[in-house]
C-alpha cells in the first residue's frame, strides 16, 4: 500500500514597511497568476527562516532588508500541499527596488490592506497585521541622516527612513545629543562580531520622546530622557536579578547601535522604553546627562559590584573616559585612597587638574607605588578599565590577597590567568559588561551635584559633521576626551 | 686627617636544641681560645642571615639544621670592632655532629646555661634564651618516626626528635590518625616551591593534645582535637576578615607539613594552637573528624563563598576526595539540582552509590547535560575541584551568565581566560585556597549527623606502613579514595 502523504513546505514572507506604505507584489505566472502576496519564498536546506527571507528579497526585489519583528506563522492547506508560512515585519536597508519575478507592486496604506486579491495563505495573516499596525504609525516624515556601519572599516552618513514604533513597548526618541564611544570604533574595525552591517551606530545619547507604543507607561512624548545602552525587558530571570546585560529578550543586552539601529541619527527607536528611558531632571542639562546610559552607567556598575569599603585603597587602571566615570563613582564610596594608573601625559594632567585628591601613577611604577600606599600588601580593590596588553596582569599583581579585581575593560585578546602563581592569593575576579539599570539613581546624583562628567566633553560637532567627529575621536587629536554630537 | 672608624661585623649564631639539651661549642684557637659560644659566623656578601647560619653550621659541625625561631639580635662592642649578632633557635634535620673548628662541645640543660665561660657577646643573649626556655620543655622522650620530604621525588620515614614547644602559643599534639592529601604528592614532585626539604609532611590529622605553651587557652593536654591545615594568628587584618590563608604571621597560611613539620609522625607542633586546634565532640570518632582541618574545610569554604541559593543548579567538576567534601557541603545549601562531572568510572560509581539524589555526568557530555538541566542557560554556580587540563574551560563554559565560578582546584599550569569570548557573560571567578576557619562549625555538623566523610576512607595503615600507604594512594590502586594512617 502506498502512503499518500501531502507535502509540507516551509516558506517565509516579508511585510516590508516604508514611508510609502506596505509592499504587496503581484504574481506574473503560475497557478496563482495575478494574485497578490507578501514577497518571500521557500526556506532552503541549512537556512534559518531569516536567512531565507533576506536571500529571497535580494533575489526577487534587489533589496537588502533588515528583519525588525516576527509577526506570525500561518499553517495553510492547499489542495496538493501544506505550507507553514513565517511572516516578518521588515525595513529596507539599501538597494533600489527592482521587480525581478513579479509583474507589479503596490504600496498599501493600513486602511487599504483588503484592496487587492491576496493569495489564500497571505490573506490569513491580514488580521494579525492589522492588529500590529494599530500600534504603528507608518511614518510620513522625510528620511533622516543616520551614521551607518557598512562593512568592516567603513561607516557612512546615509539617509534612512525615520524609525517607527514596531512594538507596543517601543518609543521613538528625537536624539538631541549623542556621543561616540570606543565600542563604536570596535564595531567599525570588525571586533564586535554580533554588530550587523547596515545598522545605524551610536549608543550614547539623550533626547526627547517623540512617540510611544501603547504599552509604554513611564515616559510620554515631550519628556527629556536618557537612553540606556542596554535593552532589557525587566521581566526575565536576569532582569529580575539586575543582570540586565543578559536579558533574555531577543533585543536584550547591548542591541542599540549594534544589532538594532542606534542613536547617531535624528531619531532612534528604543524597545522596552519603560526600561531603557529615564526622565532627565529639569536642573540637569543634556550635556550633564549625556553619559548616563553608557560609560557613566558602566562606572557606576563597576563601583557598585567592587565591594569598596571606606578603609580601602582602590586602584583604577586607565583614565580614559570610562576610567574617569569609574573614578567619579568610586569617589562616592569614600575609600581611604584612590590611585589612578595611566600612561598618557594628557590624561594624567586631566586627572591632576580636575581631581587633585586622587593619586596618579604611571604603569611602570604602579606596582611599587601601590604596595607603598597600601596597608595590606596591595590594593584592596582593583578596577581594570584600560584593556591594554599588560593591564590585566598589572591588575592582579597590584591586588592584595583576597582583593576584588573588577574587569571593566573589553579586551581584544584572551588573557592569561596564572592560577598556580596566584594560588592562595584568593582573588575574586568580576568580569563583564555593564548591567545598566541604575540610570535613575545616577541622574539623581547628577541633579544633586554629586557627579559631573561635563569636563569629559572636550569637542562639539553637529550630526552632519560626524565624520570629522570620528576622525578627531579615533585619532585622539587635539586633546579630545569625548565628543558631543548635536542634532542638526 | 684620617678617620678611624671602628669596623662593624654582622654575624649569626645557632641555639641548637635537641633532646640532649642546648649545644655550646668551645673555641680551640684565637683571641678567645677556650671560651664557649653558640656556633655560627659571619654573614657573607649576598647571604641572608638564615643562609649564612645554615652554611656555617654545615661548615663547622657537618649538620643540616632548620631554623625554628628567631631569638634576638645583640649589639656588642669589642675593643677593635662591633658585632651585630643575630641568634636563632634551630633543630637538626640530618647529619652526624663532627667538630671541624671547635675543640669541644657540651649539651647544656636549661638550668646549666651559666656553667661555661661564654664569649662576651654570647653571654648577652642568655637572659632572652632563659626566657624562651621557660616556655619550652627540652624533650626527654625518644625520637620518633616522621615521614620526611628529602628532595624532589623522595620522601622517607626518618627518625627525628619529638617536637617541643618553641613559642608560648604552641601546642604539641600526639597524632592519633592522619591522612595523605594530593598536596603531599605535589610536594613530593616538586610543584610546591615553598615546601622546605627536610620537613615532615602531612597536614590532615587529628590527635590528642600533649602539651601547651603558656599562652594557649582553648585546649588543654588530653583534649581530642582536629588540626587545621592552616596556621593563623587570629589577629592580623587578614585573620580578622576571615582570610586566614593569608595570615601575615611568619607561619601564616599553609605551613604545616610544608614549611614547618607536619603530622605524618607521632607528634606535631602546632603554632597558634588556639586558632589551629578544635576540640572534637565526644560523639565524633577520629575517622569522622579526620578531614575537618583540610579537605572538608575546603569543601565547606568553597560552598560558603559560592553564593548558592535554593533555586540553583550547581555543577561540581571533579569527584575526588575534595570534590566529594565539596558535594557534602553544597548539599547543606539545598540547591534545586546538583550535577557532578567526573570521568573515572570508579568515582562515578561511588557518587551513585552514596549520593543517589545527585546527577552525575562525564566531561564529554557535561556542557549539553548542564544546559538541559538548567533553567537559565547554564549552571547558576560552578565549583571546579578537578584541576585537569580542560576543566577550567569547562567550568566557565557550563556557567550561565552572571554565575559564580569558584576555582578550588590547584593547577599545574596557567589557565587561559578568554575575556573577549566571555565579554558580557559577567562571570564572577573566586579563586584560591581554603580559608580554613570554620572547623568548629564543621565539627558541630558532623556531631549532628549532617556531614559524614567516613565513606571516603577506603584503606587503613599504621604509620610504619606509610610508604605502602603512599604507593596505594599515589597510584590509585585497589579503588582507593583516602587512606587513614593510624599511630603505631
Amino acid at each position: 500500500m502506498k502512503t499518500d502523504n501531502i507535502k509540507s513546505i516551509a516558506v517565509v514572507a516579508a511585510v516590508i514597511v516604508t514611508s510609502e506604505g506596505i509592499l504587496a507584489t503581484q504574481r506574473g505566472s503560475g497557478d496563482f497568476k495575478d494574485k497578490w502576496e507578501f514577497p518571500g519564498g521557500k526556506i532552503e536546506a541549512g537556512e534559518t527562516p531569516e536567512q531565507a527571507l533576506m536571500r529571497e528579497i535580494r533575489e526577487e526585489l534587489d533589496l537588502e532588508i533588515r528583519i525588525d519583528s516576527f509577526l506570525d506563522t500561518v499553517d495553510y492547506t492547499y489542495p496538493d500541499f501544506n505550507i507553514k508560512l513565517h511572516v516578518y515585519v521588515c525595513s529596507v536597508i539599501s538597494g533600489i527596488l527592482n521587480l525581478k519575478e513579479h509583474k507589479s507592486l503596490k504600496w498599501l496604506k493600513s486602511d487599504g490592506l483588503y484592496s487587492v486579491e491576496w493569495l489564500p495563505a497571505d490573506k490569513v495573516i491580514l488580521p494579525a497585521l492589522e492588529n500590529y499596525l494599530e500600534n504603528v504609525t507608518v511614518d510620513k516624515k522625510d528620511d533622516m541622516p543616520a551614521y551607518t556601519y557598512l562593512q568592516e572599516g567603513h561607516f557612512a552618513l546615509l539617509r534612512k527612513p525615520v524609525p517607527h514604533i514596531v512594538n507596543p513597548k517601543d518609543a521613538i526618541v528625537r536624539v538631541t545629543l549623542s556621543s561616540i564611544c570606543t565600542s563604536d570604533l570596535h564595531i567599525k574595525h570588525g571586533s564586535v562580531p554580533r554588530a550587523v552591517p547596515g545598522i545605524t551606530v551610536g549608543h550614547e545619547m539623550v533626547g526627547v520622546v517623540e512617540q510611544v507604543g501603547r504599552e509604554v507607561a513611564n515616559v510620554k512624548p515631550g519628556d527629556r530622557v536618557t537612553v540606556n545602552v542596554e535593552t532589557y525587558c525587566g521581566e526575565c530571570f536576569f532582569c529580575k536579578n539586575g543582570y540586565v546585560n543578559n536579558c533574555e529578550d531577543q533585543d536584550g543586552g547591548w542591541a542599540l547601535g549594534c544589532r538594532i539601529d542606534g542613536g547617531q541619527a535624528c531619531y532612534v527607536r528604543v524597545p522596552h522604553a519603560d526600561m531603557g528611558l529615564n526622565r532627565i531632571p529639569d536642573n540637569v542639562t543634556d550635556e550633564q546627562a549625556l553619559f548616563v546610559g553608557d560609560i557613566l552607567a558602566t562606572g557606576y556598575w563597576a563601583a557598585r559590584i567592587s565591594e569598596i569599603k571606606e578603609e580601602d585603597t582602590v586602584l583604577i587602571i586607565g583614565a580614559g573616559p570610562t576610567g574617569v566615570c569609574t573614578l567619579l563613582c568610586v569617589k562616592l564610596k569614600n575609600p581611604r585612597k584612590i590611585i589612578v594608573c595611566e600612561k598618557s601625559e594628557e590624561r594624567i594632567a586631566f586627572i591632576k587638574r580636575h581631581y587633585p585628591d586622587v593619586m596618579v601613577v604611571k604603569p611602570e611604577n604602579c606596582k611599587d607605588f601601590v604596595m607603598q600606599e597600601s596597608a595590606h600588601g596591595g590594593a584592596d580593590v582593583v578596577l581594570e578599565v584600560a584593556g591594554a596588553d599588560d593591564t590585566f596582569r598589572l591588575a592582579w599583581e597590584c591586588a592584595r590577597p583576597n582583593a576584588v579585581v573588577t574587569v571593566v575593560a573589553l579586551y581584544d585578546k584572551p588573557q592569561v590567568l596564572p592560577l598556580p602563581d596566584m594560588y592562595g592569593k584568593n582573588l575574586t575576579f568580576k568580569t563583564g559588561g555593564v548591567d545598566g539599570c541604575d540610570c535613575e539613581e545616577i541622574l539623581r546624583l547628577i541633579s544633586e551635584g554629586k557627579i559631573d562628567t561635563t569636563p569629559l566633553i572636550t569637542h562639539r560637532f553637529a550630526l552632519d559633521e560626524i565624520e570629522e567627529a570620528y576622525r578627531v575621536f579615533e585619532n585622539r587629536l587635539d586633546g579630545v576626551i569625548k565628543v558631543a554630537v548635536n542634532e542638526n
